[in-house]
């Protein structure tokens, strides 16, 4: 069943759109966390990051870069998250690949926190940690 | 100044290294948020998203995306969070770019929403949102 974004792509319902190419676009989230928040979605639908082919992950990025310099420019925000949530538990609510650009203008504009969840780890928690990525990486 | 990531690139202090290519850097992040949170570094310290060329951008999303697979394979979390912060509002306190993979696991290991502080907006709202960003795009 095809999700939300691959009816806005087909312009099959509506959005506000700011940038588009051939392989990706570019609408203003709905949900308007903060003033200006806006997605950047391949058109192809890669339903999240793991899946993304690289290529495409890399022009996505670049996009991101231009509309985010545009949002700065068009609104003068104090900072800007730049998100992309892979599964429900992460926030991801529509499974299709898609990077959010938040603009900040506040504190508290959105709810944002890790660091209070630190572990207590030993040097040794880190290299075995930083092991297991290296051998699945290899 | 050199920032701490500067240090580590030199190897002039140590760090948790999971990956290395000749841009780019990937290494746990200190703070372990959760299990396996990875940051993803270029080499040359641009110092946010508004700054970095696009090519370079590019190559770090696919660095990225391989070291988010590793994380899946490592510790299967059930979701992944990608984020990069531009801004001491936004939460960046090294001013040289990267981007953050943080495994989730549980529903509030780490605090993100964005969902408490949404507008009423009437469609033209959004439709001045959308133009001021296609205009600085332009």
């Amino acid at each position: 069943m095809p999700t939300i974004f691959e009816k806005i792509i087909a312009k099959e319902i509506p959005a506000h759109i700011v940038y588009e190419d051939d392989l990706t676009i570019a609408f203003l989230d709905v949900s308007q966390a903060t003033k200006g928040h806006t997605l950047i979605v391949p058109k192809s639908p890669y339903p999240n990051l793991y899946e993304m082919p690289e290529a495409l992950a890399g022009h996505v990025m670049g996009v991101a870069i231009k509309v985010a310099n545009a949002i700065k420019r068009a609104f003068e925000p104090e900072g800007l998250n730049l998100l992309s949530n892979t599964g429900t538990i992460a926030g991801q609510s529509v499974f299709h690949f898609h990077i959010h650009l938040i603009p900040r203008y506040e504190k508290n504009d959105i709810g944002l926190s890790f660091t209070e969840h630190q572990d207590e780890l030993s040097l040794e928690d880190y290299e075995e940690r930083a092991e297991r990525i290296r051998a699945a990486l290899s």
